[in-house]
Parts: C-alpha cells; structure tokens; sequence
C-alpha cells in the first residue's frame, strides 16, 4: 500500500477500506509515513469526512496501537463518561465514586485543562497528596477494592493518538468531528469499558457553540461505540454558562464534596444525578434511567458516595481530611468582588470568557507548559436569570497575585450582560439524549 | 503571521491576502515553514480551489522566489509558447525557430518528459551534441543573434515551484489547477515575456480528459497571466490521438524537419502554422491570426524557418549536418510492425496507451533517474478516420532491446480500435480559443 493513494481517495471523497486504515495508522505511528504525507490526509478527512465504517476503522485502528486494558477480572459492569469539556465542569469528581458506590467499576483516565476549560486532573491535584499517575498494578488494585480511580493518560494507550494530535495542533486539523471523535473514543475504549456515557457540551463556554454540532459530533461518537461493542449514550448538555457557581481547582473540588454532602448549586446537583442514572442504567445497575436517578440521589443522601469519594483519594495518596474538612484545601490569600453597575436580571453569560478570566490569574493553562495555581478561581454569586441590584456583588474573584487582575477583571465585567427584563425561558440542562436504547426511559427532569 | 492561521482560513474556504500568500511562499521555501504545515494548506487549496486574486497573488509570489529574467535590451517582441503535454506533441521544435525567423524572440525554457508524455529537452537531446543546458550569458547571447534558443530549468528560476511540486508529488495535490497554474505560469513568466501562447491539451492522451477540464485549466492562466499584464491566449487542442505520425525522440525531430521543409503529417503541420499564427499575432509581428498564418507559411516556403533552427542547433552544439541528412539521428537496430487483424476503419486510439507503449521500449522515464533511448519509438501509419486492411500493418515499433517488447505490442494493439463503419465528424485540432484579446481573427482552420 502506498500513502498518496490513500490520500488520493480521500481527496476524491471515496471511502477507505478498513484495511486502508489499519495500514496508514500502523505505518504513521511506526514512522514508514512522513508527516506531511498525514498532514494531507488529515486535511482531506476534515474536508470531505468520513463515513461510519471509516471513523469505526479508525477509531480501532488507533486504540489497537497501544495497550487496551482488561478489566474482564473484576465481575461488575465497567462504566465510565467523558466530557468535551466546559467551565465549572466538575461532575467527573461526584460522578466517579457516586457511580462506583452504586455498584459500578470506573476505570476513570482523564485529561488536564487546555485553554479556557478545566481539567479533570487538574482538580484532583488541588487535594494536597494526590496522585494522578499510578503503576497500573495499582490502577487495577483500586478498581477491584474501591470500584474507582481517576488517573492520567499514560504513554502505553493510543500513542497514534498522542502522534496524530500533535500534528492536528498545528496543521488547522483539530476541529474535524471524524477526527475528534476517533481521539476521545480511541482513548475512552482502550480503558476496557462495557458502556460509556457521553457529555457533549454546548454553548458559549463549550467547544462546540452550536447545537447541530454538538448532535453531529455526539452522533458520530455514538455510531462509533455501537459498532465496536460498546452500551453509547450521549447527552447534549448545556455550557451556555459556567455549571454550578465555582470555577478554580480547589474550589471546584469544595463544590464537589458540597454536592456529595446533598447540597451544591441545583445545576451542578441535578446534572449529577441525571449522569449518575445514565451510568448505572447503561452499566445494568438500574433497570431505566429514572431508577438510575432514584438510586443516586440515594447514594447521596446515605452518605455513600462521599463515603467513596474518601476511599478514593486515601487510595491515591491524597489528604482524605479534606473530605469533611474542605478548608484544608488550597486556600488564596486575595478576594476581589465584581460589582454590578446596573440593576437587572443577568440576562447572559459569556461563559468562555469566564473561563479565560479564570486561567488569565493562574487558574488554567494558555501553553501546555505552564503552572496551575490550584487555590484561584471565581465564585458566581449570579447566574442566568438571577435578579441583581446595583452595586450588588456578581462574582468574587480568588486570587494570590495581581499580574493579570486588572484582565480578569475586563474579562468578567464584559461577561455579565443584565437586561432590564427577567430572560424569558431558561436553556435546559440536558438539551438532547443520543443514541438512547430505551428512549421512554430518559428523564431529563 | 502563522501558518497554521492560512491553513485554517483557506480550509474554510476563505480567501488569503496578497499579503499572506507572499508570507506563506517565503516562509515555506526558506525553510520556516514545515513540509506538513505546506501540504496541508496545499490539500485545502486543492479541495476549495483559488480566487483569479489568490491566483495571480500565488504565482507572483512563485515566480519572484528566484531569478526573473529581463530581456528589454532585446527590441523585438518575446514570446514562448507552452504546453500542457502530450503524445508525440513536438509543435516546439517547429514553433521556435518559425517564429524567431518571422522577427520575434523565443526564450523557451522547457522540461523533460515524465510518464506517457514526451519532453521538448528529451527530443532536443537527440541531436547529437546539442546542449541543453546553456550559461544565461549564452542564452542571452543566442537569442541576441539568433533569436531563440531551447534550454532546460535552472535551479535559480522559480525555487518554490521546485519545492512545492516535489511536496505535491508526494501528497496527492499535483492535480489542483489552480497549483498547475502556479506552477506554469511562475516559470513561463520568470522568462521576461511580453506574450504568452498556451496549448492546452484535451483527449485520452492529455493530462485533462475533458474539455471541461483544459477549458477550467485554460481560463486559469490566461486570467493568470492577464492580471500580470502580459498578452495570453490559449488553445485548447486536441490530444485523444498522437499529434503527427511519429512518437519517440529522434524520430520527433526527423518529423519536425519534415514539417519545416514544407511536409509531415497534415495535422502536425497545420497546428504548427495555427500556433505560429497565434505567437506572431500576440507578438504584435502580425495585426490579425490570419495574417500570422499567411506569414508562417511563408516562412516555411522559404526554407527561413529551416535556416533559423539550423542557426541554432549549431549556436547550442549540436550537429548541425542533422537538419539535411536526418539519418545522422540516432536510429534503432530493429524494427517489428504491428498488423490489424480486422478490416474497417481506424474508430479510435488509446492515445495515453500509445504514449506508455513508447516509453517501456526505453523512449520515457517510469523514474525521474531512468535514462532514454532517443532512437526508439514508434511510427503509425494510420491514424482516426484511415481505412484499414486485414494483415496491413498500423504502426512500426523502432526498438533496441527486446526486453518489454511485448508489453510495448500488447499496449499497441490494445490501442487500435478498428470499426466496420468510417467514424462520422472528427475531432477538431482546436477545440476552443481561450482569452483571445480579438475572437473574430480566429481562425481554426
């Protein structure tokens, strides 16, 4: 076979064989393919896309060049979700011990912040000891005595992946559904999984601002689980303004263990629950999505998912303490109120450039080399709809040193817009439900 | 600027700035620019195509990445013609010295053949002695005395082109018009033209199968090379049978003799007059085509063409006693013919299989480094249109080795399409003038 015949067809919109795939995926990851040969090739896939047995051939091709865990050891279901990621996203931290207390296996590998959205990885850090990089003999150990772990990715899974991205991140070829989707579902499957939910984001904080290109990509990501084996759900979900009221590391973790105590922000509470139930319904541990619901929530009022949440971080090393005791965690030394100057109703809220204000006082990442601070952050006191007087507090800004304040500052200003009326109808939490396999059974309350 | 910026604009389908495409062509042949940041943004522009603006912004940029020669000392009109390539396609060698007898000067600089078509420089080489490549100072010197002169691409001309189609022959993109253009038109100009004739070729023997195609190609450059100011016209000529009765090098030039002795084949020596027509008329050497042509065959008539490309095969090294006693030409030790089987007429030729059929008995290059014999070739004695006898050869095949022999005989007599019944009309020899500054002169004949 020969590269500039598959970049060829491509180019002439034709489909590739799955033989095709493997080929130029195994050739490119071993080096037999230069990169400005892949390069073509991944333009003419962004152009002219691909179809579902090609995207279904890729993904495998990738998550087969490198190692694919087996958890077929441990008897429960293997349930595990992904984001596309948002501002205040935190569910993953409730979600993998609420999810494990109820009976699942979450063999949770996540990624860190990137520009304006937070990092799963990140957020655990913020608990003083905790350990994101673990031998698998210990990941595996975990899993079988707690039910969940949450680690990085390691250099052994999908390393096309890890190629392949590199050279999308400079050549303007990231924003490819095909080539998105192959990424997430070649790292999401190699974690030896029976289902998978899904949280495609949209909006202004999320990647995918519309909601025809989240479906489409949410789609995509489904068809390509189903063909490989996989129980894929996706929920469409709103990132139209940052999800609960805390964003910053530390601070998102507090709002975390508030949620598993039974309280938190109803947002951040609800859409817990809601991908709770989606996990144990596709996990078989709820017969529908609404007793997925019924069985959280209760996982929650018992105290058994913050009871796991504990077991979690004592088994990677962290300071379990923090647990009952938030105020342990990483704490700024400055706070800074945003005021309001009109009266109103928060009408919208940009919430990207939430997340920019975020990271611009050390709360995220603009080059993949930088260094978190994991104490700063923002804390909302208004959200979408929320009356507001003059001079009345809008958001309070952690921080500990003042170089780019003044940034945030213009930044948030710039994001609160209040209107004179009360917006008329709110954005849903879960806009849409993808690839449902009982549709009578969802409730997105 | 950033590449990956350019790549991004132009894969959606944006149009770039002069600005930016100057940067992008600087950076990339300075060696800022990576091969796979090139060749992605080289598929976008395949896949999206070019404004005339982009166009004309590319080809410039090309074509002052090297030496841009100035021949205004030289009084007389310059003028060259190119083609796009075919099968026994050897109008040049006519045209150069036709059109420098009648008072214009052709600076030609051509290339060599590469697959099934042939190359100007391959045919000059034949000649025993004659020289390719030249010193510019005897260039200058040749077209100063004698008028014209053939000579091969220096690495100073057009350097881009040189890196950009060594990327494009590995990435799928060498079949983008717009990047043919580019490429064309950035060396035909860098050779201080004043006009421009091209002979853009159509049919099963030509790069462009369709007419649709050569026309897209053809509107291309002379919008192209219009937005720089020069005069350009091109023909869109017919290519779906060889050009003339011989293909292979030294019997090219035995054949382009014949033509400027006032002989050769009718439909070689009657697109040599059009294009000489076309050459003197937009060289301002004749006020109509019509005239152009009256006076190209006068030249002929006159044995003054014949003189002019005497006068310069001596003036480049060559053997000049070649241009009277054509059997100085390399001639091969073998012969075979090749016989129909069936009575009728000549329905069609596989042009392009005619091409490839001359090239495995050693008359082309598979590989750039693969070396020709310019003895070999073939000689067809029926054409489109001819009758044919049962047993009555159609074509003789001038071999020195027998090696792919029969490969050469199976292409050839796969080629031959014999019908019961006279083909109805035939293919003009000029489908299409293109950009001609006055249509109602054209006269195709």
């Amino acid at each position: 076979m020969r590269a500039i015949d598959l970049i060829r067809k491509k180019r002439d919109a034709a489909e590739l064989t799955r033989e095709e795939i493997e080929w130029l995926i195994r050739a490119y990851t071993e080096g037999q393919v230069p990169d400005y040969q892949m390069s073509a090739w991944l333009m003419a896939v962004l152009i002219r896309g691909m179809t579902g047995a090609e995207l279904a051939a890729l993904t495998e091709a990738m998550l087969h060049s490198g190692q694919v865990l087996d958890f077929s050891n441990l008897p429960a279901p293997k349930v595990d979700k992904h984001s596309t990621g948002g501002v205040g996203d935190k569910t993953s931290l409730v979600l993998a011990p609420l999810a494990a207390s109820a009976g699942l296996v979450v063999p949770m590998i996540s990624g860190r912040g990137l520009g304006h959205t937070g990092g799963t990885l990140d957020k655990l850090e913020a608990i003083p000891g905790f350990r994101i990089e673990l031998p698998m003999a210990d990941f595996r150990r975990n899993l079988a005595e707690v039910g969940c772990a949450m680690i990085g990715q390691n250099a052994q899974v999908a390393p096309a992946d890890k190629k392949i991205y590199a050279l999308r991140d400079v050549t303007a070829t990231v924003e490819s559904p095909a080539l998105i989707c192959a990424s997430i579902m070649s790292k999401k499957l190699a974690e030896g999984l029976d289902a998978l939910l899904l949280d495609v984001k949209t909006g202004s904080g999320a990647f995918m601002k519309t909601l025809d290109a989240a479906a489409h990509l949410a789609g995509l990501m489904v068809e390509t689980g189903t063909r490989m084996g996989k129980r894929v759900v996706a929920l469409i979900t709103d990132m139209d303004q940052p999800l609960g009221r805390k964003v910053g590391n530390a601070l998102e973790v507090e709002e975390c263990l508030e949620v598993m105590r039974g309280g938190g922000p109803d947002d951040l509470r609800e859409l817990c629950l809601e991908e709770a139930a989606w996990m144990l319904y596709l996990g078989n541990a709820a017969k529908s999505v609404a007793e997925g619901k019924e069985i959280a929530g209760r996982q929650i009022a018992s105290g058994a998912a913050l009871a796991k949440f504990r077991q979690m971080v004592e088994a990677q090393g962290g300071d379990a303490a923090v647990v009952d005791d938030p105020a342990r965690l990483p704490q700024a030394r400055q706070h800074e109120q945003l005021i309001s100057e009109e009266a109103g109703y928060v009408g919208s809220i940009d919430c990207e450039q939430v997340g920019v204000a975020s990271l611009v006082i050390g709360g995220g990442r603009e080059r993949k080399e930088d260094v978190i601070d994991p104490a700063v952050g923002l804390v909302l006191h208004k959200k979408v709809g929320d009356a507001v007087e003059r001079g009345e507090p809008v958001c309070t800004i952690h921080f500990n040193s003042d170089a780019r304040l003044g940034e945030a500052r213009r930044l948030l200003a710039a994001s609160f817009h209040v209107a004179a009326e009360r917006p008329a109808g709110r954005r849903p939490l879960v806009h849409r439900v993808i690839g449902a396999a009982q549709p009578a059974a969802v409730s997105t309350s």
